[in-house]
């Protein structure tokens, strides 16, 4: 409407942020609608833009699903990847990784849920869920690390824990809210408290 | 193929097992798809069922959502009420709940996994997630009971305790498989030591 020099300068910035703002609400639509049952057409209406317009960013829906479930695995994998070959006890590192998922879910939670909603109908979906199973695998190793340190408790099945560990973490998705009245800090020292050392009190 | 004298005495029994056998289809297809892209022609298809052959049992959708939601919120609801008002230690009777849940979400594993997916969009749904709420609040009156009794560690926030439990005994519907690695038995033991007692050996 106000064509002058100032917003031909600011376009590229602005069409950057657009991207991001876009697949904010997409993801949105996505855990609302599901994946399958959304068109590019609820998207555009959702996102109050055009069809093309979206398509000037990305390829079309699956485009869409890969950048938003990218996001949430690089996170994820970013956390562990620096836990896993870092310094100090297992059941330390095992702590790290713990508190640097609550951080990664509290800060990307819509990307978060979408990737724990998937269920492999699409590549872009099996992609995602072979990258969270080695995540899982990653994991599994940690907490046989920490069993075999005697830093954990050796009366249970690893792999069971692993799974306990990450549904434990993952249940956020459920429950907390941004504007909750759990802090996120609290809520991560909470999770990490039960986790470690369970509900009944130490004698 | 064959109508005999005995094929028309068991017709009763076999069109009460069909509502049941019905019922399992159709959960299954709303997991898969989802309740809201799930049509009466996809049932009917799933199934193998003509529509009306679904209306002789049932008013429509809706109704076979209210009856699959009952089937788990009844079920978990028994659990909760037996404890609530139950002999013994708040601990103790906090554990029988998570068991006797684990059982349900074995017992259901479909039926729970469908419940914990809904999200209010119909009157139906609104009434299962007000169940819910209401197993929650239960639950979490227990959870104080235990803390004041010195039973559960104070130092945790009760309402965060809740939620971490029950979303480590939902998460079984993200992992547990009944023909999976890991018995129902060793699962549940597990589940309790883990929210008990934590990872961490005691000294």
């Amino acid at each position: 409407m106000h064509p002058s020099p100032a917003a031909r300068v600011d376009r590229p910035r602005r069409e950057a942020y657009s991207l991001e703002e876009l697949l904010d609400v997409v993801v949105r639509v996505f855990i609302e609608r599901g994946y399958d049952a959304t068109s590019m057409e609820d998207l555009a209406r959702a996102t109050g833009r055009t069809k093309s317009s979206i398509y000037h960013h990305v390829h079309g829906k699956e485009h869409l699903l890969s950048l938003a479930l990218s996001r949430a695995v690089d996170a994820l994998s970013a956390v562990l990847e620096e836990q896993a070959v870092g310094e100090g006890r297992p059941v330390d590192r095992l702590e790290r990784v713990v508190r640097g998922s609550v951080q990664v879910l509290v800060a990307q939670l819509p990307y978060v849920t979408l990737l724990l909603r998937v269920r492999g109908n699409t590549e872009v979906e099996r992609e995602a869920l072979e990258r969270r199973r080695s995540f899982d695998r990653r994991l599994s190793a940690l907490v046989e690390q920490a069993i075999a340190a005697g830093e954990v408790r050796a009366d249970l099945d690893p792999r069971v824990v692993t799974r306990l560990l990450f549904g434990l973490v993952n249940s956020l998705t459920e429950w907390y809210r941004p504007d909750g009245e759990h802090g996120p800090q609290d809520v991560e020292d909470d999770l990490v408290a039960f986790a470690l050392d369970g509900m009944r009190p130490r004698g």
